[in-house]
């Protein structure tokens, strides 16, 4: 059975009480269960986890190196100015989807750069809470066609 | 019963022969049949097209305002200079994906640029032929969201 | 009796019908009547036309060349992109005015911009459907004192 | 009977004197009498003024709140660095037409940069004295649609 | 007893009318005696004027340097484009605090260089009017130090 | 009884030790206790915070939602790169003063651009410790106009 | 017998009437005939087109691979502005050389960027009409070398 | 007898005063002086002025164009801000020579950008008070070679 | 006995995992022991650390101030944005070498800009684990000539 | 008969040495000759050069003006840097040939801008040694074509 | 006695030959000539060379320094390229004139950069041949001053 | 026995009397002897050489080719400027080594770029005299490990 690292960044532990009119009304937690479920129903396991700390973002992806086979991360605002959470990703190896709930190229300038995005395997963004559902399910077939 | 609109820009006709290490070889019809089997599935309608003229995917985008609910727009290189097809899209009103085969934001400098982000709904990107199939889901899930 | 041709570009067919906010309410049909109306009582014949085609409009200044005195180009988003229609005016050597409907200096960066300006007699902008009318009179004007 | 002010900035004084080859040989006396006359004809009152002061410049906005229906605004060097001029049109929310006698977007780049447009209503430039008769007709028109 | 002098720039005399969800209602007015009664209560007196001529402003700071112990500069739009100002700052050697009603910081570009800063002594901006009587105080404190 | 939040970004806890030429030599301990004086006058609480960890920042700004009126932020090297500090203040809509021991911008150009400004009720910057004081009395200011 | 495309884009068929001191004299007729004779004297076989869409020139390039053992592309404007071409030059994989009657490298400068030379064998420019011999001659050499 | 207008811009008038270890001791009236003495052993008339306004300084070009052979222009910070004052000097075309008393290209970049020099004769810069004499000499040799 | 702190920031405990191709097959252990004998060989004590959190990086470095001669600093990804990391070397004022495995300059622009050698002694990079050695030989011969 | 002056820059005398993967086998020896033979057949003279040093460089090209009918320059990185090779070619107003082996504008970005260019007559790059027949071809033909 | 090196860079040999327009028809010659005539009128002794070679006028620099009391240099197209010459001057510290016949601010853009004013005492530009009795003039004023 | 090629640019033979504080009183006399006695003691031979001619060091790295087994390359000033270096380096494939006396990362902006860094090994400087020791135990090191 396959296991994925759901891992998102800072602020987003306040998702749902931070600017609905950007983010929308969902808390972390119901999207953390809306992932479980659908997770299950393709068949793999997941785990949600939420930092606002640099530091324990990258230590949960050197972890994930022996025990996830991909990795969804939402960077929150570290997307745009963490060259070490790129360093992160490139070391671990682990397939990694960037996801991000509003348009990140369709707000302000500096929103649209991403260090995430050149060590990604794709990028999902602007789907609110349901990009999590697409993240799982373009992960699965990333794995599918790379077996 | 709802209807989409996906539309392919220049170059896109020749894929599976075009730099197959970037694009990979599954054809665009093989892409076209897929989409077919997975929005029946869905229980939506679509029209699938290809143009490698700027003005005739304008004259497009002008035509799906009265025929589709949704447009999944993979603009090809035009994606990074036309600014008709961004005015295209907010004239119509209509909610449009933007998807591309390759990370965009993994590649050349001059691919980071969308003129399309500014006024799509989301952005999938870097998932292959794959990223169809998660483009009609996504924008499923938004209409039905947005209904 | 002199002639102009008046050449809309990208997206002015659904005048009226787009972000009515910017552009107004008035259908691109009106204008061509108004302009109609307009050169009958200053003694002109207008040719009025409009094409998302970026070689189309190329191809009518270049007829222009033959049958025209002046030429009234709201070339719309190619302004902001296309060398080829700098090129083209250039070419022909018929003056022409630069009209937008919205005042584009005082909008986004990107169309503050104009490829059409360097070769244009003049420019006239944010004066909505009245643009026209006023280019109709500074093309008059400015034949008058260059006969 | 409606007023308007038509205030002009730092060195457009010397017109006529002033390198004819881009300016024309019109005085601002002869375009002060044109002014006049074809207010006249339009049904409005003309004050004309010129100053190169910049404070005597804003002075004069905040004074035309009172007093006028109006502006048509043609600053000279002043629109390419005043800040407090373009301070000055947002605070009297007096209508504000930009003129300029040449095509200030074919000159040197740093002539392409208004501090103007983004408060004006519009922009007339490259007609020479004959923008200050269309500027006039085009705050006429403009007035009627907003009266 | 110490002095102060208040030194206004451009359209800061139309206080309270322009732009008020910006810059609040009370009138310069307002704010001159708000400031006298703080300064009386600080036991400091103040000079307070106000211009919409750089050079005014500039001859000011040079009379000041014989007469004020410090200046609270509030350089509008001046604050932006004027080297000379700076120049005027750096001669006389006065204490200077650079002040504005709004967070200039968080509004457009251009707003966010100023070339008062590198020659004052600190900066006080986004509290409205209540920003001189903090002004006052910063000097008084500075002062107080540098005794 | 209103409470604030003193919190104080990385190295400030070697003030008084670290480069005294330009932060003075009085010791964040100091400023705990004159803030704690200068409040209890003020009839407000505060909290007086610090931490090198930009993590722990987020954490405190997001627990002030629940307990604090307003906070006081001098972020110090992070108010130059952290774009998740300006998503933290922007999410829990607590009003944030924006304080500095220097004038940042007469610094070193890195040092003029910061991440905290636009999300900011304003900004006191270059008053050494009495800008504490001063970013009290503003933040009592503040939350009285707004009551 | 090896067949050669010489594709010409925007404005070229004006050769002859447009800027002469830039382009000279010649006419893209002139310029055909020449080419066939030169071709015949190589011998080879040449497709000689011009047009004004971009559109077209990406059709025709496309259509080249199946056709073709070269192309000489004089893409005019478009070479500045369009990464349509340089894609589908990279998509044919038929060696391509880059021509332009004047030295682009020594006009404006926005005409010293090419989308087309990162995927061209090489350049030449600046001979006027005699850069198709040249081009010619090139891609003889070329093929000749990589036969 | 020729005559030449020496004029001085905003900040000069505190020359001796202001950082004397950028612009020594020497005041203005030591240079008029100075400049009075060496324009007489000239065979020269010099009017010699100071203006902080940039209004009265552009007057007082508009007006040496009547009466003097040729002006000697220290700008001060205007040299780096005012477009104005080139068009004024471009409008009058009396020759006119650009100084400065400290070398401006070997202090703050934006001190390096003149608007000045583009319109000017010749640059002389970074030699005190003595500067003006040479500015004298360079006068006339200009005007000799020009006679 | 001299005491050296060699600090290695984020990903670096991946080594030899990691990115082979650029970084060697050596693992961090390695380098601590080969660190250990040479700085023994060399009559130095060394604390050697690793922290994939930038305030961890920096209580570090604060705490070495009492305990330290020197700070060998590896600084990995945080070279390039830590603003505090900079600061916190400025603040505890111990000579500090900046050492990089690889050559950064030689790598992605990105990299190639460090905050860390405005405030360090020198630099060491593209020498791989030798670098280590290098660097504590540079330290020595540093602190012998500043002793 | 004619004569040329075939002029190579730096590092050009490694070649078929150098980096034979950008640059060919050819020697350089290889390419004298084979001017040589293709000189003779077009009835010209070559003197042939290479110099790693700029200053002669600039020596030869000015000699060049008494001798030499025309100028094939393969600046090699001088292109790149040297503007005082730009001012002997535009001194010595003999026509100039901009030659490169590789395709410069299909490189790292600092080998496009070329200070060359500008000046010369036009520009051949992308075709190894047969660029150089190439040139001489190119330069009769402009020679013919301007007697 | 004292004693100038008057030290001209490349091309400056071919004076009163290349584009005469804008560098007039006087030659070196003329000019070595003038200076000993003017340089004995001031009871100064020149040495006065020229070279088209970077190194050769570095060693000359570096040699003046204990035969020369100034230098005047006019470093031709290398004050914009050569960070050498500035290192130069900056170590042999004999006080250095930087002098130009032409306006370098007057003329294209990448010669308003000078690496030599950062060094220089001043610097005068824009006077032809005459400039050099100017500066000439100019050292001997510095060394009264600096004696 | 190993032979290493010891080449120093522009300036470096004033060592010992250009800015001390920068570069310190030792001279490169100094430095040829400490580099002769510790490549002795290293058991490799040393050439040490110096030059101010960039055309100068291009042929002694070519001839370097077929002498020594390495470069330790201060290029002084040409770091920043020329591509002919890098070239060079790049040409001759003999392991290179930069080397600077001080810190060249940590001074003027323009000296942060080097062309000699993306084809050397590594980098070094910052440790005045003592860096070519270090370099000479660096280049050992590398040799060794690639041997």
């Amino acid at each position: 059975m396959q296991s994925f690292l759901i891992l998102n960044g800072p602020n987003l532990n306040l998702l749902g009480q931070r600017q609905p009119e950007v983010y929308g009304r969902t808390t972390l937690e119901d999207i953390r269960d809306m992932c479980a479920d659908h997770a299950k129903s393709c068949g793999v396991e997941v785990e949600f986890a939420q930092s606002n700390h640099e530091g324990v973002m990258i230590d949960m992806i050197h972890q994930a190196k022996a025990v996830h086979d991909g990795i969804i991360l939402n960077a929150g605002a570290y997307t745009h100015t963490s060259v070490a959470l790129q360093d992160a990703i490139a070391s671990v190896e682990v397939p990694t989807i960037e996801l991000h709930l509003s348009n990140i190229h369709a707000r302000e300038t500096f929103r649209h750069h991403s260090y995430i995005s050149p060590v990604a395997v794709g990028l999902i963004c602007g789907f609110g809470a349901n990009g999590y559902r697409l993240a799982i399910d373009a992960l699965c077939g990333w794995l599918e066609e790379h077996a």
